[in-house]
């Protein structure tokens, strides 16, 4: 069993005005199916912690749960339980367990020098529709889709290291080679479209999986998603990324302010 | 396993002018391993979620996890992971998981027509404390004690229902037997010195063990805790409290206010 604890709160990742109830539900949920995908793990139960304040009024709640419980019955986990209590932001913490075969999961640690880096997807859609707030971009952003059956799928191609891009591509890679003493070589990465590629490199929320296997893959679709090899794990200072040639800085929240 | 997860939250379950860290990072934790010692459950392992905001510098985030790992240690439950955030207000969610035999862990639906009910130490002690600020009650406020030990015991006495006394002796009784489908007939409880009545039935956060057996205990001490025979489980409406022949009103929290 594997477990993962993520937390949801108000103005920090959501904010009342701009996101629906029902896709502020789905999205509690998703980050932690996307923790367990990461894992290679299936999902057995999970647990929700919701502190709810005075303007979330009973329709509000009902959204956000029928958000929440769609995603779930979709992805066959049941919500075994939780916690309730009142603040004046809402907070929810989401706890998912996941099932995977002993000494399997997939962890940030395993990648070794020479594997070759994928990534799921595309990137930068989420931040893109952070930006604009509309379109695919920003469905993109408030529904984002946890890729439990690829994470699966790792283990059979005998992935070395996964990490879902919860916090952008450069900063997740530079704690999988963090993690694993190792740095990566990025040579291009796939857009969503309309995305910058400062987007696509340090936008949160995409919540696709960047792997580490130890030789290229045949396939370049898994389930109509589409997998890029965007470069090589190497040698050298831990932790330490480049995009063609180019040192990266991982930390790229900055640049972010200037596309 | 059994699970549970419990959110400890700035300006609802402490503040932070009156409880000092050390006592917030032990009560976080206090509270789930005694929704644990409820179930009879040994503990295994807990993950902690942290919302933490600008005021908690590092001194205090230290004595809060100081405070929270020194009772982890005593209770040899490992912090397996969790989750950092920035928030307005401190926000704690702990997760805590628990190992009971197959079909053996305690439950609140349990209780049968018959049943004695029995409550471990002294009740209102807590709320006596909230009140006064100061002495032998603040600290039991400030640092409960969760009953792990005992709980495991009443798998062995053959327990037919448990619960934590959180809320209360009356709501959580009230909770148990409307989980039983039955009553509860109390004669008297035992009432933490310098405590009042009100106090013992309504007070929260005592975190005693109230509990069924099919037969009366013949000790009176477990481990230096005292164990009282309070009343008698009874047929009628699910859920109705009676006090030396009175009816008792579970949701006493108004009565707390005029002690």
């Amino acid at each position: 069993l594997v477990f993962t604890t993520d937390l949801f709160l108000e103005d920090r990742h959501f904010r009342r005005t701009d996101h629906p109830a029902g896709a502020a539900g789905h999205k509690t949920l998703a980050r932690g199916l996307s923790d367990l995908a990461a894992m290679g793990a299936s999902p057995r139960f999970c647990l929700l912690s919701l502190a709810i304040p005075g303007w979330a009024d009973d329709p509000w709640i009902d959204e956000y749960l029928n958000g929440f419980l769609a995603l779930a019955t979709r992805s066959g986990i049941p919500l075994a339980g939780g916690d309730l209590a009142r603040q004046e932001r809402f907070a929810a913490d989401i706890v998912a367990c996941g099932g995977v075969p002993r000494g399997m999961a997939l962890r940030r640690s395993g990648a070794r020098v020479g594997d070759w880096i994928f990534v799921s997807g595309q990137l930068g859609g989420a931040a893109l529709g952070l930006e604009t707030g509309s379109g695919a971009a920003w469905e993109r952003h408030l529904r984002p889709e946890p890729r439990l059956s690829l994470g699966r799928q790792l283990l059979a191609w005998g992935a070395t290291a996964a990490i879902d891009v919860s916090d952008g591509l450069a900063r997740d890679l530079h704690r999988l080679c963090l993690a694993s003493g190792v740095t990566a070589a990025l040579d291009s990465i796939p857009l969503f479209p309309g995305a910058s590629l400062a987007q696509g490199l340090h936008g949160g929320d995409d919540y696709e999986l960047v792997f580490t296997l130890p030789a290229p893959l045949g396939a370049s679709v898994f389930e109509d998603l589409p997998l890029t090899c965007i470069g090589r794990i190497g040698a050298g200072e831990p932790g330490a990324l480049s995009l063609a040639g180019q040192a990266l800085d991982p930390a790229g929240y900055d640049h972010f302010q200037t596309p």
